[in-house]
Parts: C-alpha cells; sequence; structure tokens
C-alpha cells in the first residue's frame, strides 16, 4: 500500500477531517465529530491520534498541516492573524506541541482586518487553493456557511473582506425562534420567491420573518415552502448588502454543494458571472500549498 | 376592605399578570412566571385561580377580562382573530370553560391580516386602551417587545399592522450566538452609533452583526458598547423598515419603559412626533374597554 507522505487536516468548531495525502494526491480520509469547540487545548492530541492513528509511520515523523479554528486562542495552539492586504496562507506557519514522536502539527494562520473589524480562519486557505489552481485570478471569491465571507482577490492577496452571519441565523431562527414550528422540508420556489424579496427589500427582512409564521396562521402556508422562503430572504438579504463586493467583479463561489448552488443562483440572477467551486477540494489544494512554505528538509541538509 | 367588583388578566406566553379591579381602579396587581407557553389547557384554570384565589366571592361568579395569547389555539380556549380593518376590541367576548363557580372568564379576540399575513393578541387590548384615553386620535401605534408591532389607527379602529422579530432576534443574538460572549452590560453611546448604522444601511445588517465579535477580537471592543449597539442596529433596522408606517405621522409608543424609550429616541432622531404611554396603564385602560362589551346584568333583568 502506497504511505502517505503528509497528513492535511480541515478542523473547525463542530467537526475534524483528515486527508492521508501524497503529494497531492488523496489517498485516503477520516472524520469525527471532535470539533474544536468542545475540546480542551491537552485533548486535542489524543482526539487527533485516535482518528489518524493509522496512517502514522514508525520509522519518523509525519508532516501535519491543518487549518481552520484549530488555530484560534481556544485551540491546540493560536496561531495570530494576519493583516489584509496579504497572500491567504503565508509562513511562517506555527508548530502545535506534540507529545507523540510521529506528528509534526503546522497551523495555517487565519486572516484580520481592521476597518471594518474582520476575522477568519480556514477560509484563507479555500482562497489559497483556488488561487494555486487558478493564478493570476482577480476577482471576488464568496464563501458560504454558518459565517458567509466574501473576499476581494488582486495580484494574489486577499485586499478586503467581510463577514455575514447568514448561515448562523438561518439557523437559530429555523431551530430556536417562534418560526421554527412553521418550517419543515423545502420547496424550491419559495427560495426563489425569498430571494426576490430579500434582494428587492433587505431592510424589511425583520418583518418578513415574523411573515412565515403569520401566513402559516391565516393563510395556511405550507411549512416546506416556509422554510425554503426564510433561506432566500436571509441570502437575497446577504447579496443586498454584499452589492459592493460584486458589483462589476466575477465571483467564485466556494462552499458545500447545496449552499453553494443557492448562492450561485442569487447571483445569476444579477447577471454576475460565477463559477462554483467544491470547498473539500479547494481545503486540499490550499493546504499543499501551504506545506509548500515549510522548509524543505532535504534541501535543507543538502546545503549543510 | 373595599371588594373588587372584575379582575383584569394579562396573560402571555412567558407571564401571567392579574389585577383586582373595581371600576377604572385598580386595588390590587399579582403575577406569575405561569405562562400560557408551558400550560395544557386543563390547567389553566388551576394557574389562574392559585394567583388570584384571595380576591374571589363566596356569593357569586366575578368577572374576568384577559388577554394575551390566553385566547390562541393552545391557550385556555380560542379566541378567533377578528379582521381589520376593525375597532382594536369588539364583541361578544369568547367564554372560557371553568369548573368554579366563582368565576366568569371572557377573553378578547386577537386581530389577523390578510394582505400582507399578520397577527397579533393582547396588543389590540392595549390600543383600545390608548384609544379609550385619547378619543378621535388619529396616527400610528408602535407597540415594541418580543415581537414589534406597529399599527395605523384612524377613526376608532385598527386600519393595518405589521409585526417586527426584534425584540426575539435580540434575544437569540445575545443568548444563543457567536456574539454571546462578546456581549455584556450596556453603554448609550453604542445605542446611538448602531441606530444611526442601522437606520443609514439596515441592508447591512447580517455583516454589522459579525463585526461586533469581529472588533472585540481585533480593536478590543468592550462588552458593553457591543450589546447596545446590537440593540441600536436592530432598531434602527426596524425604524428603517418601518417607514411606511412612521413617516408624516405622529405616533404613540407602548411599552415597557427601558425599550420603549429606545424606540422614541429613534423615532425623535427622524424628527417624528412621539408621545410615550405605559403599557401596564393602557392594558387596564383597555380590559376595561373590554368590559363595557359584556351584556350589562341589571339593565338585562330590568328589561324582562
Amino acid at each position: 500500500m502506497t504511505r502517505p507522505d503528509w497528513i492535511a487536516v480541515d478542523w473547525g468548531t463542530s467537526h475534524l477531517r483528515a486527508y492521508a495525502m501524497r503529494g497531492t494526491d488523496c489517498l485516503d480520509r477520516a472524520q469525527s465529530s471532535d470539533g474544536m469547540g468542545t475540546l480542551a487545548p491537552a485533548a486535542f492530541e489524543g482526539a487527533f491520534l485516535s482518528l489518524v492513528g493509522g496512517w502514522l509511520l514508525d520509522n519518523g515523523p509525519l508532516p501535519v498541516i491543518a487549518c481552520g479554528m484549530v488555530g484560534s486562542r481556544q485551540g491546540w495552539v493560536e496561531a495570530p492573524y494576519r493583516s489584509v492586504p496579504c497572500a491567504p496562507v503565508g509562513g511562517p506557519l506555527v508548530q502545535a506541541p506534540t507529545r507523540d514522536p510521529r506528528l509534526h502539527v503546522h497551523i495555517v494562520a487565519g486572516l484580520k482586518q481592521t476597518r471594518p473589524a474582520d476575522v477568519l480562519r480556514g477560509e484563507e486557505t479555500q482562497i489559497a487553493g483556488f488561487l494555486a489552481r487558478n493564478p493570476g485570478w482577480d476577482g471576488v471569491i464568496c464563501l458560504p456557511g454558518t459565517h458567509s465571507k466574501w473576499a476581494h482577490v488582486s495580484a494574489g492577496e486577499v485586499v478586503s473582506f467581510q463577514t455575514y452571519l447568514t448561515g448562523e441565523m438561518f439557523a437559530l431562527l429555523s431551530e430556536q425562534s417562534v418560526l421554527r414550528h412553521s418550517l419543515s422540508g423545502w420547496n424550491a420556489a419559495g427560495f426563489d420567491a425569498g430571494l426576490a424579496q430579500g434582494l428587492e427589500r433587505p431592510e424589511w427582512l425583520l418583518a418578513r420573518l415574523f411573515a412565515l409564521r403569520a401566513e402559516g396562521l391565516v393563510a395556511g402556508l405550507d411549512p416546506a415552502t416556509a422554510r425554503a422562503r426564510l433561506s432566500g430572504l436571509l441570502i437575497g438579504a446577504e447579496l443586498a448588502g454584499a452589492r459592493p463586493y460584486w458589483l462589476g467583479q466575477r465571483v467564485a463561489v466556494i462552499g458545500a454543494d447545496g449552499v453553494a448552488m443557492l448562492y450561485a443562483q442569487g447571483l445569476r440572477s444579477l447577471s454576475v458571472p460565477v463559477t462554483v467551486q467544491d470547498v473539500t477540494e479547494m481545503t486540499l489544494a490550499g493546504l499543499s500549498a501551504a506545506r509548500a512554505l515549510l522548509p524543505q528538509k532535504t534541501e535543507t541538509s543538502c546545503a549543510r
């Protein structure tokens, strides 16, 4: 069996995903729900070993390149934010403390912006992956998720970025609010209607949210239409707010299949040229790019 | 001791408030956390008796007039919505089933609107109270709360109304979202700044929410300013959306002291003439007006 020569890791608040890599090829993958949100710093190494122990070699340390909230102040080790404008990933990577001699763990830093204040962790790696695959690309990258990110990219650097609470808002409203009893399933026409409303009148968002419940009570609105309309209202309002980002630009959407398609639909309705990219592919390409920042052992040895 | 001749009740999802009344005078008050949200229909009478049993008379039934979610489908008995345009309260009131002969419970119906779909329960009584105190008043009534209501009132009727999810949104974001660790206390200047931002750019709401956390991380934003700014952002966005309601109108704000003052501040910053009214006073005046809808026993006897 081919042995990996490094491990790629995407470690967020609620998930841990690891990939056994040989060069840029992915040999194997594993994931668990050991998100960094539930772990104390001392517990990171154990959680990681229990997932990837089978991939490790006895004859020397395997490099591990990790991105995401694992590098936050509450993570395995803090990888301080780098300030934009800057390349999406840059050295040196921050090494995490480990007891097991078979591991050398390096963490990719997130990015920060001072005015307006903003931060991201994990998305810098996806942006780096996209730029590695598309050298010289200029435009805007949209990364939907719990906290959607929009980034202006030019000359290989992230120039500015902005975060929207859209995904978390959808989860809060559909699971914890008074609307939760009125929402279930998905009806695409409901999404279309909500998207149009959100784009046209983002300032009516707080009123149109309650209308989802009221229409259920007095006009028999079905829960599948209501839930899809909620998604459309929120994404529409985000796109209306992000106009300074996409206006006159081409946009690459990097995200999980379903949500990326919803954003692409919204952008196309605004005549914005859109390409959609798979988030895992971009993450692995970005971690590969980050790996190239490590000191090259062989060359170093030769130079001695 | 003066005995009450009726009992006024405001029974919402999370609270039960009762007032021992003689005419329009309040002799005593009592409240508990037996909101209708936690009670099965069969449990309403017991919860009510345990709060007000001491006020009841042995020599005949005491009329009880109740408003709020107690009249919803999940309440003591459903008091079906009345359709606007209509007077805020109107007869006949719906009688709730009781076993105790010392009680005659009458429930005020809520209001509904078909297009755009909307509903309210409880606020119709506060509006009726305001109109009873200010006969012939035309204008807009704003009722801040978990679900803020705006109502156009003319010629003694509610012409139209609209609900905003603002209060619930503040609770969700400050208690359940990623922002919760960044918010604590209150700084009035933060409210002013958020109000101005929310009014000017309501479409940037989803981005400015995440900025509350990001500014804490990269620029040391203090939690008291952040929490007040969140409130200002949401109320500002609501006021921007409610422009068709307040533009060129006079506005009466009916609400609990603190939140009513915040809405009044926002409206005054827009040069809208505002009067602020105490919510309990309006509720009692409205329940008194509803009581006048009951058939007058003495007169009925004489007519026989």
